[in-house]
């Protein structure tokens, strides 16, 4: 049985390795057949067709990547990573193409506009991922036909109930492949400097000790470095008010559809692909159906339907007149801003939205206990980072945080606010 | 008059000056209102939904940009242009609003997969842009709205018809902002090195001499390197073959609905938004509506019509399922592959290609006379740029030039050939 | 006499506008003749012959740069600051003026080796730059000669006396064009990606308020940021304990020559240049003559002294047989080793050394009071940095800051140790 | 014996590999004991005091890197290029360490101001790396003590006589590690774009074929990319009149100081180190000693010497008084120029220069017949780059070159000529 997984293993790999360039990583190497095939996937092309960044190019004109290159920058961080001495000797070969697998595969059951359409439509895009890959799909008949368990341990990786802690603490905590690609890639696309770290000092200080991947005391400033630029991150590109703004809008036009759906109302347009979400009964094949193109395809279409409210904000959307925006201050405040919609003749319900930002550089890890600490192994013995690192403990011990409230509401009301 | 002029473009700068972040320039900066509302207006927003290069990111995944972007990148080039002491005190302010307009609309006349789209349906992008311009539009009511003459002025610089030479050379010569702004572009998101070339030296040399653009002298290697990154970023980045390949289905595609449709073929597809262009009568708001979103919407549908290459082809287009190639060796050998094809029942109209592809680096200029040498300014007055360029004159003495035959083909008969 | 100061000034620019490349900057330019005159004499030019980083270069070999690029870099971010709208109306020509040549002045003062030299010296580099712009030297011959105040003013922004403070801080607070260079230079030089931050941004959002340079609320994150860098630089780079093994050889070396002139040691090696500063009676010419050439040549030639402690330092500084270090405990430990030193036939005067290194990111110019908080510009008023940045109040009100206490000896003993 | 050999090249393997931060390749990795310890040699320390580029810092000012890091670059380039898979599998252990060794210790025979000095002194900076390597020498010591073949055996590889022409053709061909090395830290230095080239490309597209190393057809564009950087940085950076000027007034110094000695003219200063290199009788030893930074102490010396041709010229020198310069027009132009010298009183035999610098981008390799041409692997075989390369074959065939000849003279005749 072993023998034979050696035997698969070796034949699947390339004789002539395969690369392409990738702006952020130079190159990305693909040195097994089963990743060429997965990247040649239906599931995975389809990403190119879902934007990485939802609604920031709004601000960020330049952010219009996909999550297609995302995945394949998270597959290729992995790869290094399994090039650094520790996780070379230590990890199976089987183990290996499990994580570059899963690196690749992680994302694959995000939908379009992902933020907004889950809000409204209740799916989830990690279950989808497991689907995606333990149902039937191209995926799955992949992974299956080179060996049999390799769409269950592949996606327990993705679901974290793995064996190995090492595999799922590659692909996801707090210092993983996937957000230090997203960082990267999401700084050098939007143009700002805020994502940079130095990731090879990272994976140069990485260690395995006692079955977890840990740091070396010299990365500390490396790893503080990334705390950082994650934060700034958050808080310069992926919570910036006009994002937020479009998301909202994006989602006060699922929640119409929805709405109307509901109330039998007769749409002109053909929305086949998108019934299975009303139904709540989704296959993996409309799944794969539903990208952004789909979705954009309708939201033009819905311009010229009868329903007033439909029709607006899906020209709102496609023409970016985004919803304005002001700090949100107390529950009067919103009241009036929503007798003011009213008056105006926009019904709240679609036309006013609130949110809240949160973000602690690193505290919430701590709290919700769902990730355990970085830790670093020093001459004394292996400490969680706060203890090595003044920065960040001064950071966790701090009773502030910034929070950000605001409400959204159509730009024609904005002098009455 | 004059006077008028002058009080309406002072009114028009903005206060508070607006920028975007861009990849490329750093920052895209917005002085004028006029400006701002073109950015924002339908015809610019949509081509946020058209891709710079076409099927290029089938090669180079990260080259996923769109023509808003590089739209914005040129505007910018202009802007800085406008910059250089000799421009800045040549042209008068309603000139130099008139060229950063035109620079930033330059491309809105694109389609959706430009050159297979035109291929088939025989509209022409330069025309439409001057009809957008021209004719009822949002950018057109935006443009008059400032000043009668705004539009006019503006196309006349697209058109190359323009008075003032200047204004034309800098948004369409051999050294232009348009393709400034592609070439470091283009390298930056693909992630290659070719495009890179000394832009603020070339900034610094530019000269205005008997109503030209010049360079100095001291700027001929920031030139060469120029002219050398453009025929280096055409060879391994825009003629790649896996990029034609793409190109190639996708106009395969475009001919089989067209021919469908002359046919009276009945489609389960709704595809009024391609209606006028069979008819070849189309009107701006025709075409404002298509975009690649429209399209991909469509591939997706045809994959359930009847017509089994239609829906064949589509299935390829949208799961990457790419023709092969080979060097087109002569009449026979293609031939054969056609009648290889014709065996296998592939109808050859539809699913073998050929296409050459030619660049030489400098001397196509010099002989479609379109546009004027590259000229240096010398101690000993101006002179063609191949008599300062040892490297230049070398390359359009030659006799010889890269050219690249190939034949597309399907995957399936590639044994055979 | 202002009519005669505007004149002066006015004919001061050059026509044809000079520039330097520059690897951090891209361009250096030079819009006055003075400033050209400034850069090319005797004095600026020495500090072509003294590093920016003393003894970095042994653990980051690229850091070989000069005072003289750092300098030039410094003048550069001050004539980028003076393009910022509030500051280019806010100021006179003649107070921009005097404060690029204060930038561009502001460190001619440093001798070679600055932080051993002085050590053992006691000379002081910010009176002797003083002093090189108020006494007869080419400096103070080219900016008396332009205008008859110009030194005294350029002085008196470098030694903070001058009456209008938003000059002074341009050159020398918190956030200021010395610090923004060399994290940026330094960073770029070293190969770290620690001192990157967004100038760019920082430039943009700075503004002038009730005469002082303050920030506005979006750019909190920039600062954020760039104290976080200098933080990190200062940490990864700056302390780096093989540089201060270097800094503290060269220490014991100026040390053992001091104690030798004292005791009357008859020198083989002529030290003329070295005389001045024994008797601590220094010219301005002596200071001029005394570069890092001079000092290294010295080196060599102490290696062939009778002197054997001499001698033998000379000859590890030159070869980089440096001292080895390790943390320090207490005094029984330090006692330890300086006795061990003693044994092996090493005075521990010459081989032994302890150094404490304490950054805090933020904190230290609140307490000391030296330099005013960074002010930032919200919608209620102007605020200090810690109110505004969460991350920096954290950091503020933490107990713990960072130190290391280093004890370094000769790598004879180390085995004992 | 090869048993003994590949137990000693084990135990050299480092147990924790080291690395330097390096701002061109990002590390340096060092993972041979015998590595570190070269690099930590008297005769490598040495290059830190010797700058790579000359006088060109006087006119790219961040240009003032060592040969030291240049050295350490090389060897890294050779060291990754030892881990393509080609030259991994054909290579045996023991030639790789030779070939790093050799990369490491190729530039050890340079002297301080390397080619004006040599053009005066006569000495050959090749034929001293080979003596520093073969004669007794702390290199020597340090080769010749893990095994008594490899001093020679590095040595043949510099002097081109290793039977191994791979190993050769690594280090010194027209594509080989130093050059690759030069170009890309040339341009990172100075601030140019013009030296990039896509180094990743050019190594993954090698091969070894019939014992040399040779480029697959898909690397063409890289290599006619490199090769003109190569081009455009000899015309920009290396042979710009400033640094040529620079470069004269040093040959001038050493002139006059030979003149004098052959004189007997008596020296205040105390010139030993430069005693050997008149009797052109060198050691190893005189050779290690003598570095700019003993030069730049004797320039200042003879400032104060009695001799007014030496301390005029020394005092140039030092406060970048350089010649100025004009092109050279013919036999009568430049007698003119030495007549007008003359009349100053300035003796043209030290203050009159002329050069003329020639470069073409591709020919002279050809042409001396000393390196054989770059060949690539084509469908067809091996064929030589122009063959392959329009471009190439273009610059071969042309007839024009560029050449630049430049008389040399001081600022004060400058406006009788």
């Amino acid at each position: 049985m072993d023998f034979k997984k050696t035997y698969i293993l070796k034949s699947n790999e390339l004789k002539e390795k395969k690369v392409f360039r990738d702006a952020v990583h130079d190159y990305i190497h693909v040195n097994h057949l089963i990743i060429w095939q997965l990247i040649n996937s239906e599931q995975m092309q389809r990403l190119r067709r879902i934007k990485q960044l939802g609604g920031t190019y709004q601000v960020f004109p330049t952010s219009e990547h996909s999550r297609f290159t995302h995945s394949l920058g998270v597959y290729e961080v992995i790869r290094k990573m399994l090039e650094v001495e520790c996780l070379k000797t230590t990890l199976s070969d089987y183990d290996k193409l499990c994580v570059m697998c899963a690196a690749l595969l992680h994302d694959i059951g995000h939908g379009p506009f992902s933020h907004s359409f889950e809000y409204v439509f209740h799916n989830n895009h990690e279950e989808m991922t497991i689907r995606m890959i333990l149902e039937d799909s191209e995926i799955h008949q992949i992974l299956s036909h080179l060996y049999f368990d390799l769409p269950k341990d592949v996606a327990s990786i993705i679901s974290k109930t793995h064996s190995n802690s090492l595999l799922i603490q590659m692909v996801s905590s707090q210092l993983d492949g996937d957000r230090m690609d997203y960082l990267l890639r999401d700084s050098y696309m939007s143009g700002t400097t805020y994502g940079h770290f130095d990731m090879s000092r990272l994976l140069r200080t990485m260690r395995v000790y006692n079955g977890k991947i840990v740091f070396k005391e010299s990365g500390v400033h490396a790893i503080e470095n990334y705390i950082l630029a994650r934060y700034h991150m958050y808080w310069q590109v992926y919570y910036h008010p006009v994002s937020r703004s479009y998301e909202h809008l994006l989602g006060c036009i699922f929640l119409r559809v929805k709405d109307l759906y509901i109330h039998h109302y007769s749409f002109k347009t053909n929305i086949h692909y998108l019934l299975p979400f009303f139904k709540e009964d989704i296959s993996v094949a409309d799944y794969t159906n539903l990208d952004e193109s789909v979705l954009e395809y309708y939201f033009r279409e819905f311009i010229n339907e009868d329903d007033e409210i439909l029709s607006d904000l899906s020209y709102r959307f496609l023409n970016r007149h985004l919803f304005k925006y002001c700090e949100l201050i107390d529950e009067n405040h919103f009241k009036h801003i929503k007798d003011t919609a009213s008056n105006h003749g926009f019904d709240p319900r679609y036309y006013i939205f609130t949110d809240t930002q949160k973000q602690v550089p690193y505290k919430h890890y701590h709290i919700t206990g769902e990730l355990s600490e970085i830790e670093v192994l020093t001459d004394k013995g292996l400490k969680p980072l706060p203890q090595v690192s003044e920065i960040v403990d001064a950071i966790v011990k701090s009773d502030r945080y910034k929070e950000d409230h605001k409400v959204f509401f159509p730009k024609e009301i904005r002098d009455e606010i």
